[in-house]
């Protein structure tokens, strides 16, 4: 299933706000944990939080160190677990070099985002993409959603989750779930 | 597909702490914010928060409110949407009541968790279960799952989901996301 090739970024730079401006985005402690416990869950190899903010990044500095070797590491060895994938980056080409000099090769890169259009991908046909054992990198935005100047260096757009209707305002938290599970819940598989 | 004769609890009352004792969690403002979202992206009826303590019915009740007629009604209208299937109960009996009341009919009771065993109905196998047009009510705990009195009384216990591995510490905010995508996400309807 190769999910051992794919790492996931959450990004809190290059995101639009509500009224569809570029902007950036505070970071949620509780993004961190949801995201890294799901990345565990489903066998991502490593999950980067980016944020450009100084402060931001002291921040999570502190809530990572807490988790990964401080009082919460040791009170909880479940999210210590989860932890161990968490990295800070402050700008998207940080995480691209950081994942090409982990692997040998940069990463193809794969946006969500629940307004997507273009060429789009499934899930199904994403999973036989990571079969090459090539590198990839999830692409997640907070706020509303990625930015164009993100969106313009993606290698693939994924399908859009969509539920019922038209409503389609799922938390970031959810919709990392959604999408990690539709692509190696095992669920799936038997299907 | 008729997730409109379904209805959700998330029960904060006879759940389990870290140490599998039945316990009372605290209700977590973000599990509203999320789950409600999730419940509306997929049609869910009514969504219940269930707790037990009076001062935490009303922090909820505060939370509810300016969400969905106080300032947060005017200032985020999707949220307001996802709020109106939000209610608070006491008790798991208060939800079947008003399900009941809503209906005309007592639900069927499904139970989720990360640990369940027995005899296990999966997604699909559910989802013809709710062709029948009965009222069901999904139920999920939070800490470390439902406490043996709740599995007790379940009509259908839901397959646990899984991962890449033996790590079972979702969020149950991602959790309920993973499960509503499962029955009746798109994806899983075209696959």
């Amino acid at each position: 299933m190769a999910s051992e090739n794919v790492s996931l970024a959450l990004l809190h730079g290059s995101v639009l706000d509500r009224k569809g401006r570029v902007s950036v985005t505070s970071v949620a402690n509780m993004d961190i944990h949801d995201v890294a416990r799901s990345a565990r869950t489903f066998g991502i190899r490593r999950f980067y939080i980016v944020t450009p903010l100084a402060k931001q990044q002291t921040l999570v500095r502190k809530i990572i160190g807490h988790w990964q070797e401080g009082y919460g590491a040791m009170h909880n060895p479940s999210r210590r677990e989860a932890f161990s994938l968490v990295d800070l980056k402050g700008t998207l080409d940080e995480v691209i070099d950081d994942v090409a000099c982990r692997s040998g090769k940069r990463p193809r890169m794969v946006v969500t985002g629940a307004r997507l259009a273009g060429p789009l991908i499934s899930p199904s046909a994403l999973r036989d993409e990571f079969k090459s054992g090539d590198p990839h990198l999830l692409v997640f935005g907070t706020g509303w959603g990625l930015a164009e100047e993100v969106l313009a260096r993606a290698d693939i757009q994924m399908e859009p989750i969509r539920g019922m209707g038209e409503y389609n305002h799922l938390s970031v938290r959810s919709a990392v779930a959604i999408v990690l599970d539709r692509l190696w819940g095992r669920e799936n598989c038997v299907q």
